[in-house]
């Protein structure tokens, strides 16, 4: 039974929580720590955790107790606890993004190299999703050819806060596209542009640009358009299209009930994001579990793939400015992720 | 310029007249005949045809400004004008069902034996849906292996008329299924049976079983449902799934605009059969005209397919008695339609 | 954690088992007893359990280290193990069928009856699946209206053995649509009829007559036709349409990538079921270790379920001689499976 | 019957030709016109016309046997048969482009303008195909609110010609989506911008750049993408989706068998446009026939669209060289084509 340390207790934490209480194998949560105590209570609380609450970061990831450290926390905390855990040689999931800077991003992946070994996975959970396995897969095997275009929704039928504005675009949404799309291709970003289409009026946030078009080019030339709103209205809709030298591969819909009623054939689409990426987050943390266990680096998203997201990620950002494109400088890969 | 003669001038004469005059080439009507001279007047009028008014079927079929004959009467008065037709050696398009008895269609079929030619074309126009079209050459070129099994739907949204009653079910609705599947399979039915399902209670007819399932088996042991309602509530829908020894065959959907809104991933179905067959009435009247004006006999539904529906609808309305099955006892095909 | 006893060591025991150790929460497996004690000691070691080989299925049932009980022996060695649990008041899962012969399933049923509690849930795992539970649902909330008519598809690409015969036809295909469909219409079965259609010249088993139609018809008059093959070729299909009063709610296919290729716009469909139905067996084996764990008699598939599928299946292997109607004399429904 | 002066005779000749002879009412060919004379006599003996041959353009449009013209001549030989008809005053249909030059469509347009008149119909079908048809009503009826980008692919399976280059993949293929898109969407132009994607190694023809990504952008904001290809391999492939303020409409696939065969459940796609567009050839042919008879305006793609379609495609050919966005100063809309 591998034993978590459990930085951080707000929602993602309790949604990875319940998963490692009701769902997963082979672990439990052994200590948690969050700079609010009483959420660090709450959570053991709500899932009758058999867990100490640490008082400092050190204290968990340091402690006899702990096998591995989960970091749920605030974006821009995560680093230190990833640090420590790396330092002390212990395996550690993090959420993404990785950090929210670029400089944290490269401190991480300069102490793994450091210690000569990868400890960190990230937790850009749809390389789990099975259908996006399917999809590498199948441009691996080569059932389309070399990959040459590709076209992206990632709609949410609306915002998920208030606060959601104009850079959540990026940091909160596409980020999940730009960890998928040079895993799916097999390439690295050489650019980054980020176009406002029409504006919908249904959009009730002035802070909010909505729809934005970011398109991502790829070293082998390969472009890849995502549209991207947060105002869908009809529901949640993520899509991923790969166009290759003789086919199409593209996500399927969720499969719902088939209906013919009232002049239309029709499925349900879903409202929020529960059903479609649920299970990648189950597979994500399980898979987690058991490298850790078996004593294995973890072979998910790595500190690179995170640095890679943050910096695509602030290129994009930066875009958002101009709406013109951004060069994408991304140093070489070190030996460690290759 | 085929010159044809229409006896009967009601509402499916009026579908046919605006075809050969809005889209059709190569015939005109010069000849019209009704029981009430109104109707032929008025149809005259509608389409603004140069065509004389004959006061009697005769005249009409002998004319010699008459090539062949339409025949649009009512169902109990098709047999007059084909048998008068036949014996002028023109050719005769005659809606379904091709005579209202049994022993009508002998006589159709005798006549036609006698003059050892064949000069009818029967309206069983899904024989040219290019859909039924594409259906039997893929059956026929072996993709799904022998044909096994089948199963129909025969919906419409709501009853043609108030006069729609149980035994319209097979003769107005299940008589094109009757048509189409011997001839998708071709095969010899052996016996027909009529079931009642759960009855719809939005169904307001008193006199009108609603939903049916009829079962057709054939000479080589196929074995077809098809599921009839004219109370689907949500449109037109009109569906033949064939078996085969490797896989299955199906008509598709009609077009529409693949929709996403307010929750739903949906296309429109149609109200009625407007749009889903109109193309067939117009491709089966093409046919006769071409193959009238080449002097070739038609190679469309003959007065045998007639005869066989006739047969097998008479059993079939027998089987809605008891609900039992119904040998149907076909005698042997003439060699004039083999 | 709920002790499991295991009964019986054979392919489904290793299915459970497996889904036990590596993916359901809450239970563990502390003794096995297989006739062949090589077959207890092999799934021990498989597996790594801890359990004991018991020598009896008595000492099994009622030892101390064990809370409730697996039941996955021989079809016709069901009902030991079961009615031992009943008396010893534990919690029993059996696979299906629940027996071979009405009258052990009448035995069983009298068992719970004399306690005046359940205690069985019969492994009709189907009722657990995402999109039957959908299907349910959609009917239960009105929106199709009334459930009229239905058509289902139980197809494999080829048969599970080599003595998979007529009869197994019935007993171990059609009885997963005998479960399902009367849940489904939340209605009784008065008649069961199975008709052998054109039979499949791929078909190479002489004693397997291939493909069946299997039509069942329901006290308040809704009529079912369930295709049975063993030999699609083309892959596992199972479909279930359901038709009601305004509309149809059919289950979906399996969602795979949507591929454009070749001339072709396609997706793939399984070779067999275990994509299809793998949740299903596990989400059954997971409510059933809940209920037990709470002390709650379960909510899934009961005794009486297992008899009416019994007893539908007895009458629907009878009709295989004559393809004749065979009527369902079901008795009344006890006060303690209402 | 309208009278009509057919000049030029190659292959898009024949096409319309064979429509006005054998599909559609109410037109027949009275005089033709090539600088060969040897096509001329060939179209005259392959569709057995009872036409003239003229010795000069001026002498085809300018007889009084000739109601309404059409030009199919070659893509620089426009203008001139389409401005004798203008001052002829008589309907004319011309293939498009336009004209090879912007000038050239200035000079038509300002024709109509000093007839303060318009006589010309450029032949866009795809306006007159009905799923682009159901398209424009839906959004234009508010269905999926706003239209705020868009989405298209315009594939083919193979080149054309040998003679397929970079520049025709604006010319010859996206010149369609460029006159559908400001169409749909109600609006002008203000940019094009032409990025090649990774190149397709199965594209043989070293003049070709494959793939292309065509981006416009119009005043109201919207944003539309339409990826290019001569060498889908999979087939012709033509796609809208147009993403509105609270839903998407999209073409839907050309209606096929759906099967299920070896492992897929599937339905063709067709390898040329022949069966996608010949319904939409023949309606805006036979509008302009019933308008030009009516002695009406042509309500079809006028001069000015023509005139549209040339610049941007002018710009997007420029952008070929640089791949940047070029701003499109489109004139203001005469009063003539509002």
């Amino acid at each position: 039974m591998l034993r978590l340390g459990l930085v951080g207790c707000g929602a993602i934490a309790h949604t990875h929580t319940a998963n490692i209480v009701n769902k997963l194998k082979g672990a439990q949560i052994t200590f948690v720590f969050d700079v609010f105590s009483a959420a660090a209570q709450k959570i053991v609380r709500d899932y009758n955790l058999t867990a100490k609450i640490a008082s400092s970061i050190d204290e968990l990831v340091n402690s006899e107790e702990v096998d591995a450290v989960l970091v749920c926390s605030r974006n821009d905390a995560h680093v230190e606890p990833i640090l420590a855990a790396i330092k002390a040689h212990k395996p550690v999931f993090s959420e993404k993004p990785l950090a929210t800077t670029y400089e944290d991003c490269q401190k991480i992946v300069a102490a793994e190299i450091e210690e000569n070994q990868r400890f960190l996975q990230v937790g850009f959970m749809r390389r789990y999703d099975p259908f996006y396995q399917q999809l590498k897969q199948t441009i691996d095997g080569g059932k389309i050819g070399k990959p040459l275009m590709g076209y992206c929704r990632h709609f949410t039928a609306e915002p998920a806060t208030n606060y959601f504005e104009t850079p959540n675009m990026i940091n909160d949404a596409f980020i999940h596209e730009i960890d998928i799309i040079h895993w799916l291709f097999g390439d690295d970003y050489v650019s980054v542009q980020v176009q406002y289409a029409r504006q919908n009026s249904l959009n009730k946030n002035d802070n909010l640009v909505d729809p934005q078009i970011a398109t991502v080019k790829m070293k082998q030339g390969a472009i890849v358009n995502t549209y991207l709103t947060q105002n869908s209205q009809y529901g949640y809709d993520v899509k991923c299209q790969i166009i290759g030298e003789k086919g199409i591969a593209e996500l399927p819909d969720m499969p719902k009930l088939e209906m013919h009623s009232v002049g239309k054939i029709y499925h349900e689409i879903d409202h929020d994001w529960t059903y479609r990426f649920e299970e990648a987050y189950q597979l994500e943390m399980q898979d987690f579990i058991d490298q850790a266990t078996r004593h294995e680096a973890p072979t998910g998203p790595t500190a690179w793939d995170g640095l890679v997201a943050a910096l695509t990620a602030d290129n994009a950002v930066e875009s958002q400015q101009s709406q013109q494109v951004v060069e994408i400088k991304l140093p070489e890969r070190p030996v460690l992720y290759q």
